[in-house]
C-alpha cells in the first residue's frame, strides 16, 4: 500500500506544481473544490476525452504532445464559440508502469505539454482528479469560457446567401498537424470583432462532417467551390487513393474555424483578411438541405455526409 | 467504420436523451460547448475520474450506481464546499463490448444513474464527451457550483478551540454504501444558514486522514473524543482484525461532512441539531499540530495520519 501511496503523492505533486494561478482563482488544487470568481455574460462549458490506442498512440505521440493536445481540443471547442477561455480541470488515468518507472519524467512531461498550452492561452488549470491504474493512459480537461451576453457563436444560426469561411488549410492532419496544432482562439476573437458571425464551428470531424452540423442546426443547405477548398501542404504530400481535395474535405482534426457570414462582411474578409493567417471564401450557404460542390469545369456534384461520389475525387 | 459509427451515434443519442436542461441552459448538447448564463459571486469547479478495477468492479456494481456514484462523488466536492451544484460535464469510456451487446442498456442504465441525481440535486447535465473503445470502463465528471462571495468553505479557517463535527456514521462504506450514499449537499447548506463554519471537508479518504487535510491547511490540531465516533452499522458488523472504531476512523468512501465551528455555535448544533440525519460532536480544534484520541478511559492516544497505535483498536 505504501509505494502505491508514495507514488499517488508524487503524482498529485506533479500535478500541483502545473497549477497556475491567477487573481480570479481564490482556491486553486488543494481543497474540495476550485474557487474562481463569476464574471458577468454568459459561461462556456465542454469536455473532451483522449484515450490511449484510439486518440493518440504512445509510440508516436509524446506525454507532451498528449497533454498539450488534450488542452488543445478543448481550447478549440471554446474558439467555435468565440469565446475566451478560463479555468481548465485535468482528470488522469496513468498506465502504473509509465508512472512507476525510476527514470521516467511521463507526468510531468505531460502536465508541462498541457501547462505551456494553458499559459499560452490565459487558461488556469484548477484542479482536477488523478490516478494511476494497471490500464491504458486516459486524459480529460473540462474547460470553462467567457463569452460577452449574446456573443456566443452556434451552429445555428447560417442564413442563406451567408459566405463561408475556413481558416488556414486543411487535409492530412494525421501526419502530424493533429499533435501540434494552435487552436484558434485569438483568431475567433478577432473575427467577433470585425465582423458579425452567424454561426461557427471548429473543424474537428472533417469538413463536410462539420459543415453538416452547420446545415442540420441551422436548416440550410450549402455549396462548396472546390477550388477554393485550402487544401494543406500535408493533404498534398498523402500518396494513397484519394486525391488531395478529398483528404481536405474529409480528414479531421484540422481544428481550423469554419464560419458564415453575410455577404457584406464576406466581401470585407475577402478584401482584408484582420487575422494571421489564411482565410479562405470556400462557398456559400443556400437554402434547402443538401450540400453540392463546384467543381473547377462548373458541374455541381452531391456531397452527403459520407460516401461521396467518385467524381469528386476527380474534381 | 460504419458499424462503429452506428454504434458511436446511438451513444451520443443516449446521452442526449439523459440531459437536463433549465432556462439558465442556452445551448447545451450539439454545439461546441455548453453556454450557460453567468452567476454573482463564486464559481466552484471540481472534476473526478472513476476507473473499472480501481473505483468500482462491473462484478458487483450495476452501471446505475456507476453512474450515479460518478456524480455523487462530484456533489460531494461541492458540498464540502458549501456550495450549491449547478453543471456537469460527463466524459465516458465505454468497454465497446459492453455497449455492442444486442441486449445491453448498459450505456442507459449508467446515463440514468446520473440524470435521477442529478435532477434530485438540481444540477445540469450539459455536455461532455462519449467514446467506446477496448479499454476498461472510464467515468469522468466535472462540475460547477455557486457560492455567495465569501460563503465558500475551505479546510483552512479552523481555529483552536472549534468544535468538530460530523454528519451521518461512518466506516464500513465498502460493504454497498459507497455506491448508494446521498452526497450532503443540502445539509451543507443548511449548515452555512444556521452557523459560522469555519473549515469543512467531505470524508473521502477516511475520518483521520480527511481531519488532517483540515489541520494542516489550517495549521491546527486536534483531540478526538473516540466514544462520540458515530460507528455505522456496515462498521460494526465487519468481523476482522480492525475494531468497529478503527473502521469509523479509518474507512474511506463515508462522504459525511466533517466541519468545525466555534464553540458557541457547536453548543447550539448540539442543542439543536438543525439537520434531518445525526450529527456528532467528536472533539475540538486545538494549538500545535498533532491529532490526538481520547479513549473512555481519559487516556490520550496518539493518532497519526497512517500507522496507528495498537491501544486505538482496543479503544
Amino acid at each position: 500500500m505504501l509505494p502505491e501511496r508514495t507514488s499517488e503523492f508524487r503524482l498529485i505533486e506533479t500535478f500541483r506544481s502545473a497549477i497556475g494561478s491567477t487573481p480570479h482563482v481564490l482556491t486553486g488544487i488543494g481543497d474540495d473544490t476550485a474557487v474562481v470568481a463569476a464574471s458577468d455574460g454568459l459561461i462556456l462549458l465542454a469536455a473532451d476525452m483522449l484515450l490511449e490506442g484510439v486518440h493518440f498512440d504512445l509510440a508516436t505521440a509524446t506525454p507532451f504532445q498528449i497533454g498539450r493536445k488534450t488542452l488543445a481540443v478543448n481550447l478549440s471547442d471554446v474558439a467555435a464559440m468565440a469565446g475566451r477561455p478560463k479555468y481548465a480541470l485535468v482528470s488522469l488515468a496513468l498506465p502504473r508502469q509509465l508512472h512507476e518507472q525510476r527514470d521516467s519524467n511521463f507526468a510531468e512531461q505531460l502536465f508541462e505539454g498541457l501547462h505551456l498550452l494553458a499559459d499560452e492561452f490565459e487558461t488556469v488549470i484548477v484542479g482536477g482528479d488523478t490516478n494511476s491504474w494497471d490500464g491504458p493512459l486516459v486524459i480529460n480537461v473540462a474547460i470553462t469560457g467567457e463569452v460577452p451576453a449574446g456573443n456566443a457563436i452556434t451552429r445555428s444560426g447560417a442564413q442563406a446567401g451567408d459566405w463561408i469561411f475556413v481558416t488556414g488549410s486543411l487535409g492530412g492532419s494525421i501526419a502530424g498537424r493533429h499533435l501540434d496544432f494552435t487552436p484558434r482562439v485569438s483568431e475567433a476573437l478577432i473575427l467577433r470583432e470585425v465582423c458579425q458571425l452567424n454561426s461557427m464551428i471548429d473543424v474537428s470531424d472533417g469538413l463536410v462532417a462539420d459543415l453538416y452540423h452547420i446545415l442540420e442546426e441551422s436548416h440550410v443547405g450549402a455549396i462548396l467551390d472546390g477550388s477554393a477548398i485550402p487544401i494543406s501542404e500535408a493533404a498534398a504530400a498523402i500518396n494513397d487513393d484519394r486525391s488531395p481535395l478529398e483528404h481536405a474535405l474529409g480528414d479531421g482534426e484540422d481544428f481550423e474555424l469554419l464560419f458564415t457570414v453575410s455577404p457584406k462582411d464576406g466581401k470585407a474578409l475577402v478584401a482584408n483578411n484582420p487575422l494571421p493567417i489564411p482565410l479562405s471564401h470556400i462557398g456559400e450557404i443556400a437554402a434547402g438541405d443538401s450540400c453540392r460542390l463546384r467543381a473547377e469545369s462548373g458541374k455541381e456534384i452531391a456531397l452527403p455526409r459520407l460516401g461521396w461520389s467518385h467524381e469528386v475525387g476527380q474534381c
